[in-house]
């Protein structure tokens, strides 16, 4: 262990983790010649060795503070427990490394005593400022050092008040606080404790008081949240005492060196004059706005802009600073890296970047992808006081307001409005409701839930397994907790946070403001990492585009067969019993097809588009089993026998195509496999357009992925037959179109047998949802709905898999998998396209293992973008720190 | 290439690869001194680069063929194309390394023409016998060397019979004959094609039509089938003929040196006075048992005898030999390992060893596992001739026939009788039914739906997911393929083949043979793993116990609870609201469990038992919400408001653990993390009955097994919560119970951080069904139904992995395992419990990879015995064979 006491000037800003946050503030605004009360720090190491050793530790201290105690009295000219003068007094406070707001204690005016506090009065010519220090003082030392609590003080004093009519502490002469200074007094004789009256013992007393404060109950409890480790201890500042109440020449402040809600230039902040601290909590007066200082002490005004800068230019970003004036002295008590809004933080990198005090990476690392995030959503203002009225899962991240609906239809026929659609759940059928809301809230499902998925698809905001509300669809209308909603009632969803409220809250609009826009492009290029989108429509690939997506990483097929137009013919192929039936179904799927393809290639304009064969299991495009029966009974009844006959034949085929766990069933190639005419008709479908696209001299490059593959003979058996087609198509096509075979690791077995598949695959795309639930055995959908949240409440699991790759075992299988895959074939494609693809520490963890892209849902891909190129700075400052 | 002809003298019997089958055995035969006709073999060699290069090998081959034949005719002292003397003739015999029986192709009589038939005629006074010998090398010639087929010969024969009016071919003379030979001839000219009167052109012909046979397709479809190489070739052998037809003094016949059926000592097999091979087939006279021969020949006999013994005592294993009598002379024409029963198979290889024949390795190689299985259940009379009415999954070895019963409360009501019960699927509600009849088929479900894992832990047959059988419960019956099959009717349903016959099959019963319990005590002698039962009852204990397990590996806890009796208790605890009403419910259970364990504990007499703690998920105990709801609505009609709602209470338990892939969802470890009071239940039920144990001075050791773990949390969290139970049972016991922690492997991420969970547990229990579902995304019930079959026709995969442990994917992860747990903790004890534990192949897997046991079904305790000695020997084989 080295030094254990450093005066500020011994200190400077990156001994954070021995001086603290706020200890490393006011030793480097010491060093760079900022007025700052004189004092120095005790350091986290000696407070770590008092946890282990206790008491005897402060004995080995002792020496050093009354040393250093020497020196301050010596830069001050005053003296601690003076018998003559203006007594020094000092604040101890406590600082870790990270800010703990509120968790840990500070203790102020240590040096006053009976008699000192008659010399503060008599210097300062001032007996309410020293008597009211003084009972501050014995009310802290007793709540804080002596555990006394501070309820006996607050009774003393709401007592005294009350005795004398008075509302506010202010109001409190001097000869007031002198009883009062008796009556804490007898609060000591009650607890049986006393008050030391020797300053150097009320100085040690508190330093050891601040030790001992980071292992309270509650620092621990804020630790845990906050994933701070315990053993970081906090440092001690001693600090002399400066009054910004001695008057209206003194003041107290705090300041922001820019804007820190919209990054604008200029100081922010406010003040109040011939104040304390305290005094801003109380209440009594409202501080002014910072310019106003300007008029009012405007000498100190210019030294306050001046100090900013300096400190703007010292540490190159925005600083939150606390001040004090005394008797028109301005001092500085804290600096720190300001707080901001995710839109000021933009603004802020990028206008440090073009000020020059920044490099490009470094603004890029200013700014975190949860804050682009949080601008690319319509957010609830949150200053409105709606209360939420129930809470599901935020399945797709923004807000909506709109008139409960209960049906898609009904949805649909209100397009004009803005709507939510309320259902039990959705499905396939309600696609079109679903397109016309503003959002979605269903009482079921996870977050792999159709609704979830279609939402996040198209942006919209959804909140999914909101279990508490009880829809009757009959009734039209939802209960929760009491409360009843009817159809057309207003209500609005959070699908960020997953909460719903009763009427309008005021929302936010997101825009991508320039700022915005040019740190995207600079995080284009500086990532090495690409990002491309999941996109299933010709929509979603221009908004994939306009977001800056450099491809398409997963275009679902299956999506395009759900829309209205398209399921009977989808449920045609699937009830066929021959081959020619299925052929001729398929038949009239394919221009369908051809169309979306030729649709999303356009808006690419050239980039890679990897389009994924069929994957759900079939059933998944009939009704359900229960609504069938229902409706067959009906038409029965009705006399319609032709309908009846043919939704006869559908729950025949549904009944067959029952599975006990869909999830690891009849979907992925095994369908392609089985009937490899769907497949064949996809890939002439992808082909032909890219033909369609060519003539018309536009670029394409479609690449065909097949899904589930798990052994060799899979990926071989499918591509040779599609080869097949593919060469036909050419030929008839007349036109050489370039495209490529590749497969989705989406199980363990296809991450193990990577070298035997990459024989057959030019690209790999990490299907990593599929993945997390084979590799943990979770099914997502009842996981999240039934034990995953005991799991991530109790800590078993450190975080939710789903949102943040695993990588040790998730995470092995990956590296596994690219490891043997370019052994085999080096120059093949690696990617991601399951959600964890728009995560960033997720997208860090793709860049590490040598991934060429990651791909996410259109309205991730700004995130995505800034993610890719901290991930790709992060790993190289690693690197070379790692040298 | 190394020489291309050898002689019988030159040749032996390890040279199969090079000389085939045939040859080999006719080389071996040659050079122990036994009477080979004189002869000589072409390698398979030359078959394959005639393959490659076509006719002009047989140039290069020619001079060759010609020395080989000059010295037989100095060997015979005859010659080939004679021109006087008896002529030396020549089959040409097809023989590739493993016997294609009638899949290829010999010629007869080689050397026989116009000429020297007449010679053959005259020198042999047997004029019929020549041309017949004639007759049939023009037939055989025109039909394999010059592709005419045999059909046009045929007729000819046919229509000279019928002019003749006679029905056999014996019965033609030699006149007739000659008439036939002509009309032969002039079939040859309606060909265009000519037989060639050179004999050396006939035998060079034929050559090259037995090289061409090894690609005819029949061959080519029974190689593909039978998993032998293509590039193999077959070798071709001329052997001087011999005619076991000259007379009375002549015969021909087979013989086994040992009989093949049950394995008893003496030859075994049939001849035929003054007949050749062919004639056995044509059925003219019945052959006769060898044992005559010793009247009609004593001297041949005692000479075939001794052949035999010299035969057995070189070859060292039961031989299959083909002989002919030549004039009173013996000849061997062919010698092979004998095929065998299962019985005899054991017999042989124990009745070997004892004669000091072979070693103890060498018998326990010498019988299959899957012979073993075949003695162990009741099957099927194969020479009964009924007709199969249809197939589904033989789900559970055995055969079993009995009155067909539609439900299980009628089953167990007919308990006395032979019943099966036939479902479209079992429920839990139906164990007392299973329990009463011999056997269960269902309409519906996998290898592992409810009824085949019943059954197979019953050792009941079972035939599931017949999916062909229409089940009308409201009219007591089933159809299939327009049989109607009434309640009440006699089936009998195979468990091995999948088979469902109408009415009785006559049954063979099993038994446990002195000489099979030798060969598994042996096998136990050698083994070095051990072999565990998998057994959730005393009763299954105790049968595990006597097929000589040596300990349980699992036992599964959640059938405990499915009994009639306990269900009710289960689902109070179940539907519980409170910790408080679990518990109460868990109370009831506890003296159950406890008893259970008990035992099952004192069945196994201090061998460990593996006890699995609750693995399914929880709505496995209770009843389907569709019969919940009819039962609903019917108490609610007839006004029953209590159990109405009691049972309403069910339905909306159930509905709320309703899962989309219940596999993948709340079960195993993620139950007792969520609800620790059933765990605790368990672990006291286990401790409680081990105390018992011992306090009656009884040996136990139970091993506590933690299902479903994924992460080392899970693990660590449930046991650490556990240990406090165990203490503080031990404490109330005032008895030092021993017992291990430990886990399944099942999840691949936890066989990936096995390194981590090592340090948790104890020991590791592969669960490789779950963990074969996992890592190839199968759930067995879906895709053994839906895909698989398709899987396995085509190829796309090359064995069943729910079967046959998947080397490389899940084998990879299981190696991963043992290394990273084994590292940890190098005690670690590894073990198998899936299904995969009772499979030969895979436990020779097991083995290598270092398990110290496998464990299977009770029933399949006997076969993993021997197949666990197998794997021991055969790695040591590969071991000192690869140094």
């Amino acid at each position: 262990m080295g030094k254990w006491v450093y005066l500020f000037e011994e200190g400077n800003a990156s001994m954070r983790d021995l001086l603290g946050g706020k200890g490393a503030g006011l030793a480097e605004m010491t060093n760079i010649g900022l007025p700052v009360p004189p004092g120095f720090t005790i350091t986290t190491e000696v407070c770590n060795l008092y946890m282990k050793k206790g008491e005897k530790v402060i004995e080995e201290l002792w020496p050093m503070v009354l040393e250093n105690v020497r020196i301050v009295e010596e830069k001050t000219g005053k003296k601690f427990a003076a018998k003559s003068g203006l007594p020094l007094l000092f604040s101890v406070r406590s600082g870790a490394k990270f800010s703990m707001p509120g968790m840990m204690d500070t203790v102020l005016n240590i040096g006053l005593n009976d008699e000192t506090v008659e010399l503060f009065s008599k210097e300062s010519s001032n007996p309410r400022l020293a008597y009211d220090s003084y009972r501050r003082l014995i009310q802290m030392f007793g709540d804080i050092v002596l555990d006394m609590g501070l309820q006996p003080f607050e009774n003393e004093l709401e007592s005294l008040k009350a005795k004398k009519g008075i509302k506010y502490d202010v109001e409190l002469s001097a000869d007031d606080l002198k009883e009062l200074i008796k009556r804490y007094f007898d609060i000591y004789k009650k607890f049986n404790k006393e008050f030391p009256q020797d300053p150097f013992i009320q100085l040690r007393m508190a330093i050891e008081a601040v030790f001992r404060s980071w292992n309270a109950p509650r620092a621990i409890t804020y630790r845990r949240i906050n994933n701070i480790p315990d053993d970081l201890g906090t440092a001690v500042n001693v600090v002399t005492m400066v009054f910004g109440n001695m008057g209206d020449d003194s003041a107290t402040g705090v300041a922001f060196t820019r804007d820190p809600k919209k990054g604008d230039k200029g100081i922010f902040g406010e003040y109040l004059v011939n104040a304390q601290g305290e005094d801003v909590v109380a209440g009594i007066r409202t501080p002014k706005p910072i310019i106003e200082l300007k008029k009012e002490m405007p000498a100190v005004y210019d030294e306050l802009l001046k100090f900013c800068k300096i400190l703007e230019e010292h540490y190159k970003d925005m600083q939150d600073i606390e001040f004090t004036i005394e008797k028109g002295k301005l001092y500085m008590l804290q600096v720190r890296t300001g707080k901001r809004t995710p839109g000021a933080a933009v603004k802020l990198a990028m206008d440090f970047l073009n000020e020059g005090l920044i490099s490009e990476e470094e603004a890029i690392l200013r700014v975190e992808p949860s804050q682009v995030d949080f601008l690319l959503h319509p957010r609830i203002n949150v200053s409105s006081k709606l209360q939420s009225i129930a809470k599901g899962l935020g399945a797709s991240p923004g807000a909506a307001t709109g008139k409960v609906v209960f049906d898609a239809d009904l949805a649909a026929k209100m397009s004009d409005e803005d709507v939510i659609l309320v259902r039990p759940e959705t499905v396939p059928d309600d696609i079109h409701g679903l397109a016309a809301a503003k959002g979605v809230l269903t009482a079921r499902g996870g977050m792999t839930s159709h609704a979830a998925v279609v939402a996040r698809g198209m942006g919209k905001p959804a909140v999914v397994g909101a279990e508490s509300i009880k829809i009757d669809l009959k009734e039209r209308l939802f209960t929760v907790n009491g409360e009843t909603v009817k159809e057309f009632d207003v209500i609005t969803i959070d699908g960020t946070s997953g909460n719903i409220f009763k009427g309008v809250a005021p929302l936010i609009m997101p825009e991508l403001s320039e700022d915005l826009k040019n740190l995207l492009s600079l995080s284009d290029k500086l990532a090495n990492i690409q990002v491309r989108a999941n996109a299933d429509t010709p929509e979603d690939a221009k908004r994939s585009y306009e977001f800056g997506a450099k491809g398409i990483g997963l275009c679902r097929t299956e999506h395009m067969f759900m829309a209205q137009d398209r399921l009977p013919a989808m449920q045609e192929m699937i009830v066929a019993e021959t081959i020619e039936e299925r052929k001729a179904a398929l038949e009239k799927l394919l221009p369908m097809q051809r169309e979306d393809f030729y649709g999303i290639f356009k808006e690419m304009k050239g980039y890679p588009v990897i389009i994924r064969l069929l994957d759900p299991p079939l059933h998944e495009f009939l009704p359900k089993r229960e609504i069938l029966k229902e409706e067959i009974s009906q038409h029965e009844k009705n006399g319609e026998k032709d309908i009846a006959e043919k939704k006869k034949r559908l729950l025949r085929r549904a009944e067959a195509l029952k599975e006990s766990n869909p999830m690891m069933g009849f979907r992925g190639c095994r369908l392609g496999l089985v009937y490899p005419e769907i497949n064949e008709m996809q890939v002439r479908a992808i082909l032909e357009a890219a033909a369609k696209v060519m003539k018309e001299g536009d670029r394409v490059f479609p690449e065909i992925m097949v899904p589930l593959v798990g052994h060799i003979n899979e990926i071989r058996f499918v591509r040779e037959k599609l080869e097949e087609v593919a060469k036909e198509v050419i030929l008839e096509q007349g036109i050489q179109i370039p495209y490529l075979f590749g497969t989705m690791i989406e199980l363990p077995r296809a991450a193990l047998r990577a070298d035997e598949i990459a024989k057959y695959a030019k690209f790999f795309s990490f299907g990593t949802n599929d993945l997390t639930q084979m590799t943990f055995g979770f099914s997502r959908d009842d996981a999240e709905s039934k034990f995953l949240p005991v799991y991530l409440e109790r800590g078993i699991l450190p975080v939710n898999p789903f949102q943040t790759l695993d990588r040790d075992g998730v995470g092995e299988l990956m590296k596994i998998a690219v490891e043997r895959g370019k052994k085999v074939n080096k120059d093949l494609e690696i990617g991601i396209c399951g959600e964890h693809g728009g995560d960033p520490e997720s997208i860090a963890f793709c860049y590490e293992i040598g991934l060429n892209y990651v791909s996410c849902s259109p309205f991730r891909v700004p995130v995505a973008r800034l993610a890719a190129a901290r991930a790709t700075i992060l790993a190289k400052r690693q690197y070379e720190a790692d040298k």
